[in-house]
């Protein structure tokens, strides 16, 4: 089943069910209002959604086309947001540019960071940047919405909770990051407004491709109309989507309609290319003594899409202008 | 005006106006169903909550006595909860404990960290506690509800994006923090659930208390039916809420229903007592070499409440006791 929030003008919009091959909706209006409201209710709910997802495959029930500039991202805000750093790569890499070795309990202990979560850009919306020299990044991620958690959690119990995947670009401020990091409350001005792929996917819709809570396909972002990464989400994520939730709910629970996030996607093999540009600079420190590329600037376009064995898109397309605001 | 949110079996309550003697309540079903919703349009619905605050007062509307047992925090889950450290007091005493110096941004470059929002306690309810190895504290906080803040708000416009005043107990497991600190992402697993005073306050219910961004009252804390603090809100938050507003927003805005904290209240007077445990070891490492006093045990009960001039608690009193989940 896929879901999706059409922008009808209010703050939470509109829950739609998405046909598979992205060309069509119909409105969930009578199953709920909100794709929060499923949420808070899904246990009830989803069978009903997967009823009226079944009726939209089959044309039994009223249709209209699809404009992906029409949608949100599909939680236009969230209770939570909760963001991993589960690609060890990428960890290494940051490390190994600055001559720091990996934290000694890189392997054991998920990273994880609280984000803002009430004012979601829409996957298509242009990202306001008031100062090119703040280093602004993208960062290609997948990123889960869980039902509710219980505190003490174990991975081993969490697939249960796992209600939907999507796609994630979370914006980051690289260079206000440092002088955040070293008052050690976190990155919080580094971390402006993410945004989330137009339509979030129950995990069964992604067949094999989902398994020990890793979603194990080709995450692609392109740049400027240039493919600039086609990583592979799966068997680098070395702390599953399970392990990080059994992580973030050792000391109190969560409520459905949280926000999980992998961290950004990174392969050692570096013919995959990147999925931030913060990689990229590093690895151009590490091979050419400094960074030869820039970070975002005005007018940047940034695309994150993920493909089915079938070259379907499966979350559609997040399509990003930087602007100045 | 006086909001309060009862517990009526669903997640976000039900929405109430509150004497200003806090004995009787009315609700506010015909302009809101919960809090969250009057604050998505409060310039519409504001008028007409405090129209039915003013029948409550006269007599002249249907109302209910009050138990404060049956009501849950005022925004029982909140899209961000963003905590400021704007007491120096507070910062200066941690650092000296560990012979640090404080930061040298110390005065100008407010700490703030976003916190977990998704699953805050009723001002009443039991603080589960798996492990009393995690040293869990208590923090008495001054905490605002804000309206929709745009992009790089300045202080000087901020005050009216403030909309509704409360108390926090931010509940801290302070063992667990020194290993989230050491991974650079913040506080995570240190900072389980919140919770909130039973009463959301207009700020013009405080008369010239509300000034400058800051709350000119005392805030009491009592610990196992003992008098900890009686910290003064006022004069020593270093940045009021709207320096802090202006912070928050420098790279993203905000929507309706954010919750901002002050940090834990502290004095430069130690007769005004602490307003969390972690000081008082402080105090304690600074004059005998090490901390006497333990962190909170299960069967402890913490006690936040704050007074008027009339000696009137004007938004109820914060009780919880810890508990073996």
């Amino acid at each position: 089943m896929k879901l999706a929030t059409l922008n009808d003008g209010t703050r939470d919009g509109r829950l739609i069910v998405v046909k598979r091959d992205n060309s069509a909706y119909a409105f969930a209006t009578n199953v709920a209002l909100t794709l929060q409201a499923a949420l808070d209710q899904w246990d009830a709910l989803e069978p009903r959604l997967r009823a009226l997802a079944e009726e939209l495959e089959a044309g039994r029930v009223q249709s209209r086309p699809l404009d992906v500039s029409a949608l949100l991202s599909p939680l236009p805000r969230a209770y939570e947001w909760v963001d991993g750093s589960a690609y060890l790569n990428h960890v290494v890499l940051v490390r190994k540019a600055r001559n720091a070795e990996p934290p000694p309990t890189l392997k054991t202990d998920p990273l994880v960071y609280q984000g803002g979560s009430g004012t979601f850009l829409s996957p298509t919306q242009d990202i306001p940047l008031v100062d090119e020299a703040w280093g602004m990044d993208f960062e290609s991620e997948v990123a889960v919405i869980l039902g509710d958690v219980p505190l003490g959690t174990q991975a081993k119990d969490a697939e249960k909770h796992v209600k939907l995947v999507m796609l994630c670009n979370d914006v980051t401020l690289r260079n206000l990051i440092p002088n955040e990091l070293a008052k050690g409350f976190g990155f919080f001005q580094g971390k402006p407004s993410s945004s989330f792929s137009p339509f979030a996917l129950t995990p069964d819709e992604l067949g094999p491709a989902w398994k020990d809570g890793r979603v194990h396909l080709r995450l692609r972002s392109t740049l400027n109309g240039q493919v600039v990464g086609d990583t592979d989400a799966g068997p680098e994520m070395h702390f599953s989507f399970f392990d990080l939730l059994q992580h973030i709910s050792k000391t109190r629970p969560f409520t459905a309609g949280t926000i999980l996030g992998s961290g950004t996607v990174s392969n050692e093999d570096r013919a995959r290319g990147i999925s931030c540009l913060a990689e990229r600079r590093m690895i151009e420190t590490i091979e050419a003594g400094g960074p030869k590329t820039p970070f975002m600037k005005v007018g940047d376009r940034i695309e994150i899409e993920m493909f089915g064995p079938e070259g379907q898109s499966l979350f559609g397309r997040i399509s990003q202008k930087v602007v100045k605001p």
